[in-house]
């Protein structure tokens, strides 16, 4: 059996950085994502495995708590693991390291197995139950459990149109592109002097081409915010975002 | 003296693919910019040794003749090497090759170097004359100079604003954005049934953080169409595009 934990390198290209020559958050989503699917494939319950059950994983929510954004041209490690297995969910939490040992961010994620066809929920432990053999209990995220995001309202701050771009290999909306679009809200003068120390988001619909969405701004404090993307009354995605 | 054509491995994502599964154009295009980065930095012409001398590379006109776009989790190479160095301006060419061998694509860039500070061309060829030594007499590359690209009018088709995500770590508009948001002009539909074969952009004007943009199409053929990136009446970019 593999180790519990997997760690993979990662390249931060310099075509990807933003005006401070840091990866962006998108960045890092796709580096977490990345890093599950290795770990999960080297196990046997990654997409090309599951999929001949019909199955295929989606991501239901996200948490991260970045420390430090690494900079361009620089190498990490994205440490992961599989915290927990319950009925309808797992449980996968990183830990993003720098190549001189310094920890960059922590991430937690909550995955749901959904059969392709039904897009309804798979009981993990029934179809599964191997899965819950590479819970690592000794290691510590010390990203909290997410909570309930509450809902925005009032006028929308910006809108967009899902377009090609935005559509994964899947035919969905890709779910770091949410979140590029999510920060696409702040100004660059806002971004010179606040980060994005946490993010949290919750997907809660499924977005497909050609949608029209908003974006709904509620301010929850002088550095947290809830950004909500709607389709109509419908929220697709809420992220909550702590500034430093 | 190194060798004068460079070659380089790139790895396909799968979460940087089309809902083809394939690599869409603007991961090419990074690529492309990756590939020559390295090139010129390797035989001391790359970004950080002529900031020294307050110069950088600009990105004037790319066009690529894709025969193949290459698959998820494929690898490849890209080969570059310069053609041709004149007064104002470089020309840079590339080749993407398959593992196996086989051509997926050809490009040709032309490149100024500008004054940082003064945004005006520098004299190449009195600058940094051995540049020139670099020039790859042997190699042909299929992919004619560029033409004039006319401007295209009538109502705009689709509009964006100038975001975050758009600029990059130079503080401008990245110049691969401004081809993901013309592909962004067409529908999944028709990229079900089309393909771009052949892609060219001149870039006329810096775009920046919260410019309004606008896009215009004129359709040339069956195959072929153009499109107008304008701020006010101002081309930023224009673009000829040919579907198979």
């Amino acid at each position: 059996m593999l180790t519990k934990l997997g760690e993979y390198k990662f390249y931060v290209e310099s075509y990807v950085c933003d005006f401070k020559g840091k990866a962006t958050l998108p960045v890092l989503g796709n580096f977490l994502l990345k890093a599950a699917t290795i770990h999960a494939h080297q196990r046997g319950f990654g997409y090309e495995a599951i999929s001949k059950d019909g199955v295929a994983w989606v991501l239901s929510r996200l948490s991260i708590e970045i420390y430090e954004y690494p900079n361009h041209d620089e190498e990490l490690l994205v440490e992961t693991w599989i915290e927990d297995v319950t009925r309808y969910f797992t449980q996968r939490c990183f830990r993003l390291v720098s190549l001189a040992g310094e920890t960059l961010a922590y991430a937690r994620t909550i995955w749901a197995a959904i059969g392709v066809e039904t897009r309804r929920p798979i009981d993990i432990m029934a179809w599964r139950p191997d899965i819950a053999d590479y819970i690592a209990d000794g290691i510590a995220c010390p990203v909290g459990k997410p909570s309930k995001i509450p809902e925005a309202g009032g006028e929308p701050i910006i809108g967009y149109t899902v377009r090609y771009s935005d559509i994964d290999i899947n035919k969905h909306m890709n779910s770091i592109k949410y979140i590029e679009h999510v920060i696409n809200v702040f100004d660059l003068d806002f971004f010179k002097d606040n980060t994005i120390r946490k993010f949290e988001v919750v997907y809660l619909a499924e977005g497909g081409f050609g949608d029209k969405l908003k974006l709904f701004q509620s301010n929850v404090s002088e550095t947290d915010c809830i950004i909500d993307t709607k389709k109509g009354n419908e929220s697709v995605c809420r992220s909550r975002i702590t500034f430093a």
